[in-house]
């Protein structure tokens, strides 16, 4: 088996996923980019110097890698481009343009040039991907309903590069997810709860999914606890989710807070 | 000509359309919607009888209809029924549950059955629906791309049959239309757009259209000078709408308005 390298940027999820690893790694951060993984001194690299990082990934032994947290935007110093990195100034300029996916998908492209396999969350650390189930609590056939409603929306909003995520009570949407991200939809959901048609019917459901023509390898849609505090706060029924599309953080903490507000979760079959 | 009838239901919409128009017309309000039209004693009809007062409104001399406001989801009494309207139900009930676009176009179809033209606002009174044009203000080449793709966004929604509106900042969505309304969808964006990736660039546009399978006659979007105050608020720079697809109300104080506080208002040809 050869090498193993995990580039981490911001936020929970390169930790959760280097708890997971189940094999030793080596870590790298982009400069300004300091992920919450500890354990080991990192390798720092700028965008500016991507060849000669690459190459002392390969010169360590590194084969495969895997993508996690947030490196958005990063702060370009031309005057700092080596030769060879300078070559792919037009196609990560270009990329950078079209946006964070194609952003993304750019530099796993350099990194297959390169030799490397890029290798998504659920592929290094399956439990943070549920397949199929019902993880906690009851779905009754009018949260079935809503969720389907959810899958049907939040695919369309994909396929025009927003969202991945709407909430919808008894048939009709009462907030989509946009760059605000999911906790601000659930507290726009909250905030309106009370247009939903019948106060004693369904409460509504969250409903997450990746967008369809996105490489699952990065950036995939994420839940956790924080998710589920805001869900019940909107007084939703359950939170649901395309099965092998989204990201579960500590799942653990997760189902334990469903639990305690009576919320169901759902990893949904597409 | 035939006579005129006015369906009004709630909101201001039908009171600004009977003072559009140059013509004497029946006014006719649903049981439970009253609406703010003046001037005259409105005919009242409940749904259980919508035969019996399709009857008299020929019977009047009523041959052209415009309906207007909102009359969503009337109570139904049963027992109320006369013999032909209850022959009726099913459909009704089968168009109610499919939901309001539904039940509008059920609607619409008896009307036409019974021999009536149903007619837009734009029929009656053209200048509550803008043609293509710059209202008031200046639309730069970065409000102009973030309109186009706010028109691309609310197309897919509207697909779905989700919203017609969304908000969109330098290229970024902010905040989309859901059941709470357009309103609601402004001070989302406004209570989030610190998000603008650059603070100085372009401040965003709010986007209203029908849907793409929407009667044109009943229910299209609108915008007023309530709107204007929003997306003021919101700090964005203007507002953009599908050119013969959306009302503008009270047009000279929604003008005014924009102009007080440096929008644009652009009538964009789709």
């Amino acid at each position: 088996m050869t090498g193993l390298a995990l580039i981490a940027g911001t936020g929970a999820l390169p930790r959760l996923l280097a708890e997971a690893l189940s094999e030793p790694f080596v870590l790298a951060e982009m400069e300004g980019f300091a992920s919450e993984v500890g354990g080991q001194a990192p390798l720092r690299f700028r965008i500016e110097r991507l060849v000669p990082f690459l190459d002392h990934l390969l010169d360590r032994g590194v084969r495969r890698v895997v993508l996690a947290g947030a490196m958005r935007r990063p702060q370009i110093e031309p005057e700092l481009f080596d030769a060879r990195t300078a070559t792919l100034v037009p196609r990560l300029v270009a990329a950078m343009q079209a946006g964070d996916d194609a952003t993304l998908r750019a530099v796993i492209g350099i990194f297959e040039e390169w030799g490397f396999d890029v290798l998504g969350a659920d592929a290094v650390a399956p439990d943070l991907v549920p397949g199929p189930g019902i993880l906690t609590g009851q779905v009754s056939a009018a949260d079935a309903a809503d969720a389907a409603r959810g899958a049907e929306i939040v695919a369309a909003l994909g396929a025009v590069d927003v969202g991945q995520g709407a909430v919808v009570a008894q048939g009709l949407c009462l907030a989509l997810e946009t760059l605000p991200g999911t906790d601000a939809m659930l507290h726009f959901a909250a905030r309106h709860g009370g247009l939903r048609p019948d106060p004693a019917g369904a409460r509504g459901v969250a409903y997450k999914a990746p967008k369809p023509g996105q490489d699952r390898r990065v950036d995939l849609p994420a839940i956790g606890p924080d998710t589920v505090a805001a869900a019940a706060a909107g007084g939703l029924a359950g939170i649901a989710w395309q099965a092998g599309g989204v990201l579960v953080l500590e799942r653990a903490r997760t189902i334990a807070a469903a639990e305690a507000s009576g919320l169901f979760l759902w990893s949904r079959e597409p």
